[in-house]
């Protein structure tokens, strides 16, 4: 452990002083104690597209597979880790810097990681993709029209967001950028969503990063 | 997922706007996959006093026992999480907080986590107590006195601290406040780090937190 002089917020601090600890256990091992490939699966789309929905069915098919897994929901990481961070582009690149940060240390620690956030810019996705390392990250873009997921509003955040009671909603007046090369498209509108949980499970299969049970 | 108006840093955003996911799988069908129960292993002391050589022959004695684990090591984790943060008392606060949350995720997941961190203060480990619940959260106490500590200085920061080139630091001119109840307390001056070990495993024995193997 080191210590250093106080510096202000988001200063990071001089590097010399903290010294990297090097651990007797490592991922190789968690993951071979676990018996499988960590990973993580990160789902980007428009609030209500349906992210949640794969996710938790997706975790729900790998546990009955005797798979480890954890879900990392958006929401819910704002009510604890994230509760500090409103919604302001900084807060909002730092909610999802955090988030991959989280799953990097998961996947650490050996398990099969999902990621449910809306993740709206390229640029964080990115960020995301450069901490968990290119091999390991599986992005998962759960496309539906943006009429759709406001038709189905499961949360009345669109019609909040329509009246102006909500603003820099991703979709009515904050950008979402589709992904440009996602690893795999979902698609939420046509197709129900086990079909989507088939989809990764098979793209998983074919990366080698599962075994067939 | 939702959003609402820009808010400024660190200002919680309103609850109204998130809401909480329920999800399909839980802790306890994660821990019972894993064949374990989880908890975490908060392990304070001063700089030096051997927090990292006993949680790291901890998680390598658990690991060959075949309990799943990971160790969350405060230096590590200033190196990619909390790289935004400094040494300020706030900044030290957030530092202790995200590794509590993130501990929490982490026993979410089933493991047995171990965090290494010299969280100096009282109040600090009480709120990771609290992160945690009372029931999972095992507070041990590396204690060495101060004196031994500096005459160790594995990385040369006593030395520092003492020239004045290092402010802050913990047990020089920043408070170690020692745990007053702590689950346990470790001597890591007279006795060798297995003794700790030992010490551990057989405390979560008799808690029921481990099975015997």
């Amino acid at each position: 452990m080191s210590e250093a002089d106080s510096t202000p917020h988001s200063t990071p601090q001089p590097e010399a002083e903290i010294h990297l600890q090097s651990l007797l256990v490592n991922q190789a091992q968690r993951a071979a104690l676990m018996g499988q490939k960590p990973c993580v699966i990160w789902i980007t789309g428009l609030s209500g597209a349906g992210k949640s929905t794969l996710a938790n069915l997706l975790e729900a098919r790998l546990i009955a597979d005797g798979r480890h897994t954890y879900l990392i929901d958006g929401d819910n990481l704002r009510y604890r880790l994230n509760r500090d961070l409103g919604f302001s582009d900084r807060d909002r690149a730092e909610n999802i810097r955090r988030a991959a940060e989280v799953a990097r240390l998961m996947v650490d620690a050996g398990l099969i990681v999902l990621v449910a956030l809306i993740s709206p810019l390229q640029v964080d996705r990115q960020l995301a993709r450069e901490v968990l390392g290119y091999d390991d990250f599986i992005e998962v873009f759960v496309n539906v029209p943006l009429e759709v997921a406001e038709a189905r509003d499961p949360k009345g955040l669109y019609k909040k967001a329509r009246s102006g009671e909500i603003k820099h909603f991703t979709g009515i007046d904050s950008p979402y950028e589709a992904p440009l090369h996602p690893d795999l498209v979902v698609d939420a509108h046509h197709e129900l969503p086990d079909v989507g949980v088939r989809a990764v499970l098979d793209l998983l299969l074919q990366r080698g990063l599962l075994d067939a049970r």
